[in-house]
């Protein structure tokens, strides 16, 4: 099968090095220079002491024909907007495509493209780009993945064919795949990136566990779940099992990036919108965020 | 006149040094140590590039007799406790005391002390320890007093002896003196500390902005305040005014001490508490500031 991975963050370099073992896997970055320096080394990818250098050939998005079998797209939610304009422009659209963004936020977005199987799924590994084709893989999880419309079978066989130290599992059911995701990062991941905390502090600090329960109750009034203790069990589950861990949106802060707050908490503050609810806190949190972003504006 | 000045922190050396030129005074220090220093060296006042030398005389708060004619309690709201409990064990009653500690805290604290002239009051001024006898006076500002009860002469006395450098401002009303300070320090103080920023940056970051104005909102329905767009439009004022500074309980956090914010929100807190209110903001800022604090508990 030909696999074509879009985006050569920390998550693309880390599928393409797995799934380059059983597949034929071609990255596509968004500057050519990255694409020179994957073709000149290969993707090293450590894992303790272990590094593992794997052949993957390397072009530049602007090469990227959509020809392969199967594309997965790991770019962060906020430059899907751009990805999807190249998609609409390509002369053949891709047959089968897998996004992997975090959030809620995409879904609006794939409910524009017609005609091709779509897929989602969620990423647990814990993954840093250390430059332009090394990457390490520093906490072992898996991935899950959905039909999002069309035909499974491409899905199926593309699970079922990666390699088993990289497992990705089916789900039945898109929305709760995405939505258990969403809960755990719309706590996690804008508190750890506020109070400058591993994810173990959120629970080990009782004040600040406060605040992560208060957090929760207001997002689980908003979401209206079904059963709330599993989903603040599941937080407090991943809290510990991570608690060495900085959240992708500590490092993102950390590093002056943006982050992807408006992909996991805006969704959530639109459906507090529609139905009218308060959302005090998480309005808050969201303030916190946006303000630690790059572009900043004055206003006095 | 003798005035005694308990608590040798930034405030209490920065009014021993400007009083002592015009008042005999005392001071009084935690440690031995400090008061050891203090003799020694006298105290120096560092403003811009000019360095002042004041010689006063210093003791251990154990030596405190209570005998001076007006006596400036200076320490932190947190250690009041300790210092009214040296007050009831003197055997002369100090006959003027006036109590120098942010929030409202220590109202509840003053209202059991019997037959003695109570004062309150509100320091504008920057200050920071250098060392044990130097204080830097990097932000000019005022002292603000009024009488809490008993009799107003030693007070006024005080107020017009100070030299004109470092001004004494007589108010009528300690209630709305109190208020009107506690209400800039519980918005700047914890927005500051949560986001690790400068004064200024809570009103040029438009979405600290936000927050601000959220939080501000919070207090003002809790407080019932009459003109809450007087309130608003000084604490922007004093965000303007005092932008490159650090606020003190960012100091605080900084150094991994205590800070004031039981004082600061403790108090609002208690009066939404009181009127069934709904805190979700303030209390959300409380616990990010208790959690930072040095002692800290688990719980799962």
């Amino acid at each position: 099968m030909k696999v074509g991975v879009i985006g050569a963050g920390s998550i693309g370099l880390l599928f393409a090095s797995y799934i380059s073992k059983v597949f034929d896997v071609t990255i596509y970055s968004r500057t050519k220079d990255q694409a020179y320096q994957i073709n000149e080394n290969g993707i090293l990818m450590r894992k303790k002491a272990v590094v593992k250098q794997s052949s993957v050939k390397a072009l530049p998005i602007s090469a990227w024909k959509g020809t392969e079998d199967f594309t997965i797209v790991t770019v962060k939610q906020y430059q899907l907007s751009a990805v999807l304009e190249v998609i609409k422009h390509l002369s053949i659209l891709p047959n089968n495509l897998l996004f992997l963004q975090n959030g809620m936020g995409h879904i609006k977005l794939l409910e524009e493209i017609k005609g091709i199987n779509l897929f989602v799924g969620t990423v647990e590994h814990g993954a840093l780009k250390e430059n332009a084709f090394t990457v390490s893989h520093n906490g072992e999880g898996a991935t899950n993945v959905a039909l999002f419309k069309g035909d499974f079978s491409f899905l199926q066989s593309f699970a079922t064919g990666v390699p088993s130290d990289f497992p990705i599992h089916v789900q039945e059911d898109y929305y709760s795949m995405l939505m258990n995701k969403l809960i755990v990062n719309a706590v996690i991941n804008p508190l750890t990136s506020i109070l400058h905390v591993k994810n173990g502090e959120l629970i080990q600090n009782k004040y600040f566990f406060r605040v992560l329960t208060n957090l929760f109750d207001e997002i689980s009034f908003i979401l209206n779940l079904d059963h709330p203790e599993e989903h603040l069990r599941q937080v407090i589950e991943i809290c510990k099992k991570t608690a060495e861990n900085r959240s992708s949106m500590l490092k993102d802060i950390e590093a002056n990036r943006l982050t992807e707050v408006d992909a996991i908490l805006g969704f959530i503050l639109e459906e507090a919108n529609k139905q009218e609810k308060q959302a005090p806190l998480l309005e808050n949190v969201y303030h916190f965020i946006k303000g630690k972003e790059p572009a900043k504006g004055g206003v006095l």
